[in-house]
């Protein structure tokens, strides 16, 4: 594997959809090998959430500085507040030959395929459209304007389904954790890969 | 799921990798959603290989009337023997929405690729050429004269992995059938296979 660069591995999905949930629950696996990167948001923390754990929290002013200072691999406005993932990270880790998984809203995810066109983006999905609402509503910290928001943006971001590479359902998160795994595996086995690799090392180039 | 066709999953990869050796470990994990396709050959039995297990042994005047008849999905001689698979069996298990597992060898795979572009097509290759050589040597049914001649071919089909979905190393066999159980889950994902279905269910269409 000497010199070779580790894959961005890009997680998905429409406003509600469990994101959050799911990647919590790969971080705990004991056989995952890859690292996560914090994302950046303006946004106010949640009950249960940490700094630097859940997201690196900030004020608007700071966050604007950053995308001055392009230190931004992606970032996107979203229902009032940002969200983005910082550059440095991503490059140093992924220079070092170790995979990155980031958990994006479905507009930076746009951005980051555009900069890593080899990245495995996956996409998450509810079972159903009201059971997404449903999922919304549970949060309880949303007003019925907001659900209502959401769930037009939710049907937007669901459009963009053809932008990304695998799709995976989320019925339960066990299930939806099980299948990324596996893509991460399948994927450090596709052929284009490593073709050139393999041909080196058993002399068929 | 309704009404949906199964995957035709495909192993194959050069003379003496071990691709039986694999399936065999692969069909005996209990979390394993698909069917065996069985080939048909007309080599003779090793010891330990059960007819209508490991193949269905036949003479080469059935093999070739089983050509003529058109009762073969694909077929090769290889060494001086025909390898083989019934047509009937692999359509029949697809349409009924079941997933198809062959384990064939590189011309035949070649072919099932042409017949089946959406196949799932999977090269499974040695750790390294002077490995290749000690699993052919250790075989131990076959003289010097072909072991070179097994070597020259299995170059050749080593060549030929530029026609596959995924490349998989046998260093070891339980990595190996990891691997290629993961592929299958994650192929289960792929967004070109699912997108149609998902945006049907989500209304997103």
């Amino acid at each position: 594997m000497e010199g070779e660069k580790g894959l961005l591995i890009v997680l998905s999905g429409p406003s509600g959809v469990g994101k959050g949930t799911v990647r919590k629950a790969i971080f705990e696996q004991r056989d995952i090998k890859f690292e996560y990167s914090i994302s950046v948001t303006s946004r106010k923390m949640r009950p249960g959430e940490v700094d630097g754990v859940d997201y690196f929290f900030k004020t608007r002013e700071e966050f604007e500085s950053m995308i001055k200072n392009d230190e931004l691999l992606e970032y996107t406005e979203y229902v009032g507040n940002y969200y983005g993932t910082p550059v440095d990270y991503v490059q140093k880790t992924l220079n070092e030959g170790k995979d990155v998984f980031l958990e994006i809203e479905v507009e930076g995810a746009k951005q980051v395929r555009n900069k890593f066109p080899d990245g495995l983006f996956i996409f998450l999905i509810p079972p159903s459209l009201s059971e997404l609402e449903n999922r919304i509503k549970t949060r309880g910290t949303e007003t019925d304007e907001l659900i209502r928001n959401r769930m037009t943006v939710a049907k937007n971001e669901l459009k963009m389904m053809n932008l990304y590479d695998y799709v995976v359902e989320n019925d339960k998160v066990d299930n939806a954790v099980e299948k990324i795994k596996a893509i991460v595996v399948a994927e450090h086995c596709r052929r284009n890969r490593v073709e050139k690799r393999y041909r080196k090392i058993l002399g068929v180039e």
